[in-house]
């Protein structure tokens, strides 16, 4: 058995997510239908994260197993190959120790979250970010982002479906930027809750807006109830940036 | 009579171009229809450029006249409403004087070209780039591209259907640079042959393959016959993204 670390871009748009759904398409049925239509092998994909609907990644992390031993530019090409048309790129292809895992291993998740903060709609950018129309304050947005940084309970800002066994997330960095007419917010951890980004991202546009304040985020924070959440942020705008593991990036 | 100005952004990829064409959508067409569906009036759009099937603008001139005055705020409100759901935004609107011309006043036109290289496909950024899985050296391309810098006669880089009655431009900027694996040709000129971009772009490529050398580059401008055109890049790199005039931007 031999495993094969993968680097995954993709346009979440037309999938039901990152993880293998029964009703609908998937990222991970796309990549397992890929390598058994290049190898024969049915295999089940890891992955770093669990991304929603309509989420991109420019460098998600995943592994499969495979029985043989493949040169690993062999496996990318013919995985891109097969995942046409599907708008999903093997980047990176590597052979890892048997104990690496593309979940368990990771040790730090990193998100990009990007607004588009003008009145037009979006043209070029559709399905790409969130278009705001009413003009955010990102230094506000940014001071009131610092509240969350830190081990809090994130109940708050965490979805109703969430998985995790604790509601406990230490946030390492949540910066927010603008450019031009694009505001930015960085989001890095070694684990997020379900939602938690874009939960995240809503109150802050909130705070951009004049409608909440730093102390509302730190009261909703406080309160642990998903009902003081203000908004979720959609899904479009949100993209998973990087994985951190043990040796290398 | 109120003649207005508009910047407009737009996704090229479903449209025939920005000209009203009779066999397919265009932008044109698409401007005027929301124009007539706003405030009941037929107008004809004129523009600075007139753009190919697949090619973007960021920010496209444009003017319409209309029998009334509207405040600006409400004409670019009501356009980017009736205009949904084309991919196409107007950005920007003002009331400029009548002689001011959006194709005519335009004294330089601004595109870039973006070339994603790299061997994985395009996710994320398909339709908004063009994919050289070949390494290219930027450097040697931008040194080539030195060449067509200044007035000569570009028949080489020109379409068959170009409707230009001189072949002779000058060509201000023609800057190729890299940020890791994106390539990118930044080109100015008062005015552009049809094709002249995405042919100097194609040759340019040739170079940063080592298929041709700066020689080549200056012998075919020299020919002055299509025959000698390496390569046409193609249209969903190319983004239209400034005009300027006389006295603004």
């Amino acid at each position: 058995m031999t495993r094969y670390a993968l680097t995954l871009e993709f346009d979440g748009t037309p999938f039901m997510g990152l993880q293998r759904q029964t009703h609908g398409p998937s990222v991970q049925q796309a990549v397992e239908e890929a390598v058994e239509a290049f190898c024969g092998e049915q295999v089940r994909m890891q992955s770093a994260g669990r991304t929603d609907t309509g989420v991109h990644a420019y460098a998600m992390r995943a592994h499969i197993d495979l029985e043989r031993e493949w040169p690993t530019f062999k496996v990318s090409e013919a995985l891109n190959a097969h995942l046409r048309p599907h708008p999903i790129a093997v980047t990176h292809c590597e052979i890892v120790p048997d104990d690496w895992h593309a979940r368990f291993s990771c040790e730090g998740r990193s998100y990009i979250y990007r607004i588009c903060n003008r009145r037009a709609p979006l043209t070029i950018e559709k399905n790409r970010a969130w278009q705001v129309p009413q003009h955010l304050d990102e230094a506000a947005m940014h001071d009131a982002a610092q509240v969350l940084v830190g081990q809090h309970d994130f109940t708050t800002f965490r979805s109703v479906n969430c998985q995790a066994q604790s509601p406990v997330k230490t946030l390492d960095r949540l910066n927010v930027y603008r450019r031009d007419e694009w505001v930015f917010i960085e989001a890095e951890a070694r684990s997020f809750l379900h939602h938690q980004v874009r939960s995240m991202v809503g109150c802050l546009a909130y705070v951009g807006m004049g409608r909440w304040d730093k102390q509302r985020v730190a009261a909703a924070l406080e309160t642990k109830d998903r009902q003081a959440l203000g908004l979720n942020a959609p899904p479009y705008g949100l993209y998973f940036v990087s994985a951190k593991y043990p040796d290398k990036t």
